[in-house]
């Protein structure tokens, strides 16, 4: 399935023309520009690796494109959120960030705002579902971060963030709604251009958005005639349907084997992805296994499913790529290798 | 386990000093020097990938040291195979290429020699066990050489090989025991001390010797200092054995997940091993299986068991790398992914 976006001339540039009305509707909400986003790569360059673009001969034979990959899979705890932990985190003035941050999430972010908050020597605090594999509180406890467990839901989990900030006065840091996070994530593309400037076009993969709408804004700064180009489970196809009709539509429980995938935008990034995605696409679970185990065989990379997303929609032609030169964001690589299935 | 080698002084310089007379008892076998390493380099530089070189900060604490991994893996066939059968293919003469090259393998080899030669154009034969998996023949088949199958023991295989040489005139390129081949698969711990120049020790798997003799002459004649070792399963602990004693020592039928060591030197390799290895390392299967996880979870690499093998010896301390900056040559990927077990 593919989604075309809203009809959009020369103003789709970023914050400008006629989405300012749109802008003020949902809010007014802040996004980072070019010059925030590359603050923050200057910010987070002590504390992240510069990843590795690669391609991969049999690969591109199979999509019918040139693919660059940008390797965050290999960045610090095994995926991009440790750009945006680390721009939020260093972000923070010296009184503020004494009293630690705080964040829930039962993945790679959760990892992430620990590993940047021990860069920084800062308490960290990470709320998570009682139902967590002990092996993603183990991550989190790795890098000195407190654990506290709830209820796997979201006002238990609300109430749980409310309860630290209060005892401890910790920041907030939201895994994708927050400007200094989206500029931090933008910074993979930021790089990807800077060693491959004549891309076509990107895709990456669409969770929560975070980095969909950093990714989208830098790469429409730094080269307008690129397409930007969001994946999605069809499983788990909320933002799709929510670019499509403007609003934020809900995620059923969904079942896709892409975790990173389970959750749905905010009025902040789906304003994003209106103003900056040319369209989406979205793919069958089978799809991100077949495109997962091409990685793996072809490339010999570690990713996790989530991060096969953009491939499967590209080999399902739900996104037409043909004969492009095309970056694609590969987020991350923790999957658990004792629960490897290669059919859903 | 680890052996130390024969007590040797500054004579133990490629083909000089008192080895001399070592050399003649062993008949005299012709290996490449650096002069023919540095030709091969130039021979296959437009067929092969100049491979990066991987660190990991989790696996350096782990091991204690600092480890500077050579990503052969990512090569072209996903082996550095590729490296010693292009070098073969190409340093033939026009009419001896013409009319082809053949070889005995169910690994890594048979797919590179049928790489190799499709890429110069000539036909290839690569003879099987009729027992060896589907998969295997078809990565043979991929590159369009043909596959002769027979029994799966050396009389059958040298009989196969001898009738496609009498029936079609085709080049013999043994997966180890050529000068040529040696050569080629040397070019990667060039490429190494190229990128890492300051190194104090390699390690690489052996199982044939080809690699293991190419990287020793290839470190020693660049960097007289380093400390060549080599890696090997405790299960197929053959070399290690040979290089004690200085014969040829022979291999039980072993089971070691390590299947592409499961080889025994010739006399040229042990030849080059005594001259140049300054020590053995052996490992276990369970060691093995752990580095091999290792490098999955934390270099987020696909590497076939084989590759795992120096990592599993510096791990379990059978060779002694503590605080020093140590190469690995990772040697594949090629690992069936429908099969993988991290406990034996």
């Amino acid at each position: 399935m593919s989604a075309e976006g809203p009809a959009r001339g020369a103003n789709c540039a970023p914050f400008g023309g006629s989405l300012a009305a749109e802008q003020q509707a949902w809010g007014g909400h802040s996004l980072p520009d070019l010059g925030a986003i590359r603050e923050a790569h200057a910010r987070i360059a002590p504390y992240v690796h510069r990843t590795p673009v690669m391609t991969c001969r049999a690969i591109d034979d199979e999509a019918g494109a040139s693919l660059f990959f940008k390797c965050e899979h290999l960045q610090k705890v095994g995926a991009f959120k440790a750009r945006g932990a680390c721009n939020a985190v260093f972000a923070l003035d010296d009184k503020s960030a004494r009293r630690g941050v705080v964040t829930h999430s039962s993945g790679n972010h959760g990892a992430a705002l620990a590993y940047a908050a021990r860069a920084r020597g800062i308490p960290a605090w990470v709320v998570m579902p009682a139902n967590a594999p002990a092996v993603k509180q183990a991550n989190v406890r790795r890098f000195g971060a407190m654990v506290r467990l709830c209820e796997p839901n979201v006002t238990a989990r609300e109430i749980a963030c409310d309860a630290v900030m209060r005892e401890t006065g910790a920041t907030l840091i939201h895994p994708f709604d927050d400007p200094r996070v989206i500029a931090g994530q933008a910074t993979a593309m930021l790089e990807l251009l800077e060693a491959v400037p004549d891309l076509d076009a990107v895709v990456a993969p669409c969770g929560g958005g975070g980095l969909m709408s950093g990714t989208a804004i830098a790469a429409k700064a730094m080269r307008p005639a690129i397409r930007v180009l969001a994946a999605e489970p069809a499983n788990a196809d909320d933002a799709a349907r929510s670019y499509a009709s403007g609003k934020l539509e809900a995620l059923p429980a969904t079942t896709t084997i892409a975790d990173g995938l389970r959750t749905t935008l905010s009025a902040r990034t789906l304003f994003a992805l209106r103003a900056h995605v040319d369209a989406f696409g979205t793919c069958s679970e089978v799809g991100i296994l077949r495109a997962m185990r091409m990685i793996f065989e072809r490339m010999k990379q570690v990713v996790e499913p989530s991060s096969s997303v953009p491939l499967a929609c590209i080999l399902e032609r739900a996104l037409d790529v043909a004969n492009l030169r095309v970056g694609i964001i590969v987020t991350g690589g923790n999957v658990d290798l004792d629960k490897l299935a290669w059919t859903p």
